[in-house]
């Protein structure tokens, strides 16, 4: 081999070790990433989050998303693992059903929605589960019209409570105290207002569960620095006129929750 | 039968009427309940959602919550309709593959992600979907990561935008001019920053494609008065010292999307 094909050779040598070194650091640095993002802390509470049917889907995936940034455990149940169908059309499957989700959880969470929160309201068999669980996890928890499936549950008796503006009347009928506040939290129980309230209330509760500096690198990854180009997230905001068309134009559903609501009192005692 | 056995009788009968009366007003004031709640108006804008794998679940979540509250037809669009599966673990599924989305969509959307986001930016048959789509569309539109996509398919290229603040510092790259801001409205591009922006993109979108009775409406129905128990969604507000702990957290993700940056600038001749 003469000088200069060997200076070729071994620069093609060079490059090709190079780039294969750099394919091994670039592998090693993409496993170290997938390896972080996909591993849990052996400490992670544990998150049992409630599915159903006609479900509000934002009422889960934004306490979920707050929850997964912070590393904690979250696992969505449901009566089996067939995907439900959410209001918005997004169907949603859970990982385990109720008998398959552990006993040991450290919070219970039910999200919102529209009928299918009225129908888990009145089945024994969804009471039955978030009684079981909850009488056991630390945290009791809700967004939106998931309050009204714990006070269903029985869960909300003599706490203070939330939910979302239009049926947090209801509260009242199950043995809760109705506090007009975004989040709520009486002792275990955490229970926060409509939909969106569920960011609020997932940063407040990992601030309890694990430290503020949690919740704090928990909302600069999600950007979460609001700025609603529009005031109108409360009654009060929205002011009457358009409050009491909201109303108008949800009484039927919102008449079926106050039966829902008056029933389960009437089993539990409180109504 | 005698006058007492008659009472009784017809008193059973009126009851058994009355019931039956009941269940029938109550099945048409259901079945018009969930007609107003299952039929969209006929001028409802088309808007065409991406969903790929590592999304990030709220990302698409949020506007879609917005956008299915304000009657719009959301149309969620992918390579294929088998499930992808969200950075949370979530899996979801499109309705329509690439093929077989509407051409006169009036929106196309974006949302963002982790090593999917990255996936897409050096996608050709996604890049070419989007590009084409885009080209027509009414409003081209994206949050979070979903902005480098955009700039990716020379979406953006003369345009403000903005994308999540880790990032948004590749559009220039990509022919767009970073304007720090939540939600950055250029022409018919509107882009949000990191995924809880979504929320206040959606808002601005449905304000200015209907009016903004509409998107105060859809702000009382989710109850949008956000109260972040936590100051800490912006590098600003998070400070210089957890600002670097996240960059360098994130550092080898961010790497690999400034290569994909600078990729497609150099196929677009602006990096």
């Amino acid at each position: 081999m003469d000088r200069r094909t060997f200076i070729k050779a071994s620069t093609v040598l060079t490059a090709s070790q190079s780039i294969s070194a750099t394919a091994q650091q670039h592998d090693d640095a993409a496993a170290a990433h997938m390896r972080m993002m996909n591993t849990l802390p052996p400490d992670a509470p544990k998150i049992a989050m409630l599915i159903y049917p006609q479900m509000v889907a934002m009422d889960l995936v934004g306490p979920l998303t707050i929850f997964n940034v912070a590393r904690f455990d979250t696992r969505l149940v449901w009566k089996s693992t067939s995907p439900v169908m959410t209001v918005e059309g997004l169907p949603f499957a859970a990982r385990h059903s109720f008998d398959d989700c552990p006993s040991d959880i450290d919070v219970l969470f039910v999200p919102g929605g529209t009928m299918g929160t009225i129908e888990c309201m009145n089945d024994p068999v969804v009471l039955r589960f978030l009684a079981e669980r909850g009488a056991k996890a630390k945290w009791v928890t809700s967004v939106c019209t998931g309050g009204l499936v714990l006070g269903a549950a029985g869960l909300l008796v003599g706490y203070d409570a939330t939910a979302h503006w239009a049926v947090a009347d209801l509260l009242p009928l199950m043995g809760a105290r109705h506090v007009d506040q975004r989040v709520v939290r009486d002792r275990n129980r955490m229970t926060g207002g409509g939909v969106t309230a569920g960011i609020d209330f997932a940063l407040a509760l990992v601030a309890d569960m694990r430290a503020g500096e949690a919740a704090r690198r928990a909302a600069l990854t999600v950007e979460y620095a609001p700025a609603p180009p529009v005031q109108s997230g409360t009654p009060q905001q929205a002011g009457p006129a358009r409050t009491a068309a909201m109303r108008q134009s949800r009484a039927w559903m919102d008449e079926q929750a106050r039966r829902a609501a008056e029933q389960a009192g009437r089993r539990l005692g409180t109504a």
